[in-house]
């Protein structure tokens, strides 16, 4: 054992390798299968039933895509002011900035309703593997596999909200090893309860992202309601009143959205010769464009500020991402194609291998060489755009050409016209009943759309579709230039106008057909490439992939089962560790906590020049404040994006930190995790609760938490 | 006659279209071949020899590229900010930042000399076409033209260097139609007299440039100094004691870089969808990855702010260039190879074609078909690097893969010490005798290198590599991880260090081949690769270009000669124009002035955030300056990157402003002129003689200006 990093790659592939003694504090774990055995030997602590419980149902999942937790018995709910920064932005005015100013409701009656926000809660989990294959033969193509498996998924999600009254939703998990059904408790009427300034809430901002020493309160409170009252939670986290100690052993528990810590060899290869420069030429064009425009005006900045954070935070971790790829250690002694295993494990596919003579030739493909056979069927010309089907993709369907809302809205308005007529198994996927009241509440929020935003990134997106089309984007996406018809289509449709939007969807086929507005015109006219573009996608990447990697996790199920854990799929999860500091690449120590003396610090040293300068209220309660008060600290978790929000917990169940951050380490944990320097950030329970009390005055939430 | 855009181009490829009468103020002119009959028809002005012989000697060429004036009899030298930026930020230190802070020599002593820095002044200019191409016979193939031509010119520079003292060039005009030798008279003695804050300099920043209304001082002095004295000029720019009118005729005499006004649409078209975008990617890349760095500490900013400036510089340009290409109607009419004209001027090259009984086939290739086939080869696998001519020239022997200072200077000893040991005619032409004054001067200038930068720099264009050249970096260019392998080079290279360049230079083979730095090593390894990339290209793209943009230039010649004026080349060239407004795309009038008074309205309307935020000498001086005085103007002159730094001159040969910028319209200035919203921005001479007076108590310069 030379590194975790081999370990893991080791792991997945190779396949032979006894279980270390004392492994790294690797995993995102099932609450339903947690490393009970691995976090005994280390840490001596025992995981019981009864706590996992808990536990999973404290921790709601944001809509946007974030993790949060109950913290008091009245619906109180913390998460990421980073998570929450969509709905801070979509309250805010030219006037009232809150993301700027911060919010905080004095009484209940304050809050204030977030309009399409929604959370929910895990608070039913089962392994449905068996239903979801039960129609599938050992033989079944693909294609036909694919269908019948989505087919009863499709039922199952029907039958369990039905029966359950809850949100079913099946995940697959292990690549399609195993299926879990979660079925959530919703809340839908969420309200703003406290948020800090930006400026302390990302202190360091985008330079500090990734960084270590880090000072930022990167925490915001909502509430859940029900019938117009807080919700009245049955589980939710205690305040600790206690900082955890060096090494103390900490979980984490939220939603980690992706990691590939499964994929074989040429897998990770596309994603290092194809997929993340594509993504970073995408982010690195976006990034320069928004900040252009941002940098116009106070007002350009207020209206893009969001999108900007967002493009910014994914191009940093898409560069760790890629770097993390690109070093050469990871590639060596990976197994390729050719190497790889010829056997599958009992009950698997070995039978529909012919031995050819003292060749051994398989005359069926192995999982491995059917994962190489899709990566470079994304890479091959598409025979209408005359580009590879990867990119086609990416551009039509996945919508990067017209990257707006405008757009999204258009296409969801037009999709939902035809697709609404189709029985609910051979809807698209984002079509069925059960997904239904979600597309709802996101069509109909009543949320800002700028303009001139909308005119700046689909004019930026159709000048790299027509750059990368080359000759193509004419006429075939439109005879006018980028910037021209950019301002046409978005001048010129009025789905911006949620009256408009519900006009449409309700009217069906019909409204949508007779509809003259530019981008519905638009949408309708390039529907069919975008379908095409989907329906190959699915046919020769997505499903042999599925089917392979499920050959490969079936492989791996017979040896090792759920004693491994599965790729994040932005369900819920559990990942341990210990309060540690590490060496950084020069191989200086860095401490595992910070304190709000180092915050005021920093400041100075840059000047207090912008994103270095705290808030006015600070530098006012600086002398009332106990400058010793822990501000972030680091541990060794094993998180991922998605992450964002979950609470930092202690053997006894109490929030002792607010995960917010990956040092540059972490980056590469979508594939490798290594203990040695990755580390997860978070806001320091002590932080929240001292600046609470005597920089906000809000007392009223403070007394609450925990109670 | 629908629009001047579609007048260009037009003109340049079916050539029988008849002048129109009022011509547009279009056109960047041979000081020996100025358009004196439009002048006249349109303005009454009559252009003599005498004004243009004063003109053109009172305007010397910065070596970093910039225009320049020389504005009194002591050699006073008046040019842009941005030109003199980046002498500013070598003779800065942490403690005394320059660019920040401004600078004002009190007194003659005070002056600070510019390391590196010299300035040329073009007092001799020669057509030497018959001589360049005395040694070709019609027959000789491109490639051995090119050789001979190569070794005319490289003889003529020679010759003429010794003959007159002067530092001579040769320069290709109208594509290789002519060929024009200046003499340059050299100052290398250059100090800095007087630089106003960045904040005022380029108020407005990165945000508001190419944009209009602008209120920028962009300007800097430097005086020339000859034997440690200041240098007494005979011919220089008086000052204009007037403001020019709206509609009066201007002038800009400067020296514009490069157009391609006469490209062909194939051409066009690789520039579109191939040359651009590449180039985009490339400096959103950099623009990204150096604000991060800057963004981190205000050090770091001061270290890389100009790199970061000159990115975004970049970027902006070659974004409105490519739009301007995206545009359709620019394609519209435009002929294509196929329907190219075949015949050639008479003593062309016709007697060359055979015609194949009624099918009139061309049996030598039309020149428009020799350049769209040199635009295929460039992008035609190339054996070794399995990327195309296009990336591998550009990556390796164009430096991208290995973008930093430290790989310039062992790049530039390591091929020092090979084609010094060569005869004159055979080297590399940097390496030519008359270009070794320039090289010594740029190797051996003592300027700071900062190790962090050079290692990001580095790191970021290795990583960029990596994935463009996918499994081909690996271990072509290194077999390490990027990051690791730029950290490498940067620390193991001493060539930093000017005492070890030339030790290095002077030691010549022996020393390079015995050196164990780690990028002479490096640059050594790679060397014959890049050597093979640039011959490929020249070969196979420059050679057969030149000689088919001659052929074209030929014909255009036999019909039009000097009456048109020739693609920018960083010679000499005079614009022509008139002080005017324009409307924008909203069709909002914008008028041609701005004045202090608006500055002050822009920096509160924006809360004086940067960079809207003018310097603390401005706000004191607020009281004092009449804010009536005119700050920046547009007029309708034809510029183009490179004229920076030219005055804005009246019929009476005085300064009235000083070039620093053109509008978002003037972008495609490139490619096409339109004389309807296209402007160049200038400084107004009222606001530099007024902020000299009131704002830096400069009154030895505002006194000496026009004596």
């Amino acid at each position: 054992m030379k590194s975790a990093m081999k370990y893991t790659i080791a792991l997945f592939l190779v396949s032979f390798l006894v279980v270390p003694f004392l492994r790294a504090d690797e995993g995102m774990w099932l609450f339903d299968a947690p490393p009970k055995t691995q976090i005994k030997e280390k840490y001596g602590f025992d995981l019981t039933g009864e706590w996992l419980k808990h536990i999973q149902q404290s921790c709601p999942r944001f809509s946007t895509r974030g993790s949060a937790s109950f913290v008091s018995s009245g619906g109180l709910i913390m998460t990421n002011h980073h998570v929450g920064a969509r709905n801070l932005h979509e309250l805010s005015t030219p006037e009232n900035n809150l993301l700027e100013k911060g919010f905080y409701a004095e009484t209940l009656a304050d809050e204030r309703p977030c309009p399409g926000l929604e959370i929910i809660v895990p608070v039913l989990s089962e392994d449905v593997t068996a239903k979801v294959n039960a129609g599938v033969k050992p033989n079944t193509p693909p294609e036909q596999a694919k269908k019948l498996r989505d087919a009863a998924v499709a039922a199952l999600e029907k039958e369990y909200s039905e029966k359950t009254k809850l949100r079913c939703n099946v995940t697959t998990l292990y690549q399609g090893g195993v299926y879990y059904l979660y079925g959530y408790k919703v809340y839908n009427d969420i309200r703003l309860v406290w948020a800090p300034e930006q400026d302390i809430a990302s202190f360091g901002g985008d330079p500090d992202n990734y960084e270590y020493p880090r000072y930022c309160l990167d925490c915001t409170f909502f509430r859940a309601y029900e019938n117009g009252q807080p919700a009245k939670v049955e589980h939710f986290l205690k305040w600790s009143q206690t900082a955890p100690a060096e090494n103390e052993l900490v979980f984490v528990a939220g939603y980690p959205g992706r990691t590939e810590r499964a994929y074989t060899k040429e897998h990770l290869e596309f994603q290092r010769d194809t997929f993340f420069p594509w993504r970073l030429r995408k982010l690195y064009e976006r990034e320069v464009i928004y900040s252009a425009f941002a940098n116009r005006s106070l007002e350009n900045a207020r209206r893009i500020g969001d999108d900007l954070g967002a493009v910014q935070n994914y191009r940093k971790r898409a560069l760790g991402q890629l770097q993390g790829l690109q070093t050469p250690s990871l590639w060596r002694d990976f197994p390729s194609v050719e190497k790889s295993p010829n056997t599958a494990p009992a009950g698997g596919r070995i039978n529909r291998r012919i031995v050819d003579g003292g060749r051994n030739k398989p005359a069926v493909k192995s999982p491995e060489q059917q994962i190489a056979d899709a990566c470079k069927a994304m890479l091959e010309h598409d025979h209408v755009t005359n580009i590879s089907l990867f990119y086609a993709y990416d551009f039509f369907e996945a919508g990067e050409a017209f990257n707006c809302k405008t757009f999204q809205i258009a296409k969801t308005l037009v999709r939902a016209a035809y697709e609404l007529e189709k029985p609910n198994g051979e809807r698209l996927k984002e079509y069925r009943d059960n997904n239904l009241d979600t597309l709802k509440q996101t069509l109909f929020a009543d949320t800002p759309v700028y303009e001139d935003v909308e005119i700046l990134k689909l004019s930026d997106s159709l000048t790299l579709c027509a750059s990368y089309l080359e000759k193509l984007y004419y006429p075939y996406v439109s005879d006018k230039a980028p910037a021209a018809f950019a301002a046409e289509l978005i001048k010129g449709s009025k789905v911006r106008d949620v009256a408009e939007r519900k006009r449409l969807f309700e009217g069906g086929r019909k409204a949508v057909e007779a509809s003259d507005d530019a981008m519905i015109r638009f949408v309708r006219k390039m529907d069919k490439e975008m379908r095409n573009c989907r329906k190959q996608y699915e046919e020769k990447v997505e499903a042999p992939m599925a089917a392979a990697y499920a050959e490969l996790a079936e492989r791996r199920f017979a040896e090792s089962g759920t004693s491994v854990y599965p790729d994040a799929t932005f369900t819920i999860r559990l990942s341990y560790g210990a309060v540690r500091g590490y060496k950084d690449d020069s191989g200086a120590d860095v401490a595992a906590t910070t304190n709000i003396a180092g915050m005021f610090e920093r400041a100075e040293t840059q000047k207090f020049k912008e994103p270095f300068n705290p808030p006015q209220r600070w530098k006012e309660a600086k002398g009332k404040l106990d400058l010793s008060v822990p501000f972030n600290l680091v541990t060794t978790n094993d998180i991922i994006g998605g992450n964002s929000g979950s609470p930092l917990i202690n053997t006894k169940g109490e929030v002792v930190g607010l995960i917010f951050d990956g040092n540059i380490y972490s980056l590469s944990n979508s594939f490798v995790y290594t203990e040695e320097q990755s580390r997860s950030v978070s806001v320091h329970a002590a932080v929240i609760l001292e600046s609470l009390r005597k920089v906000y005055g809000a007392a009223r939430i403070a007394d609450e938490l925990g109670k």
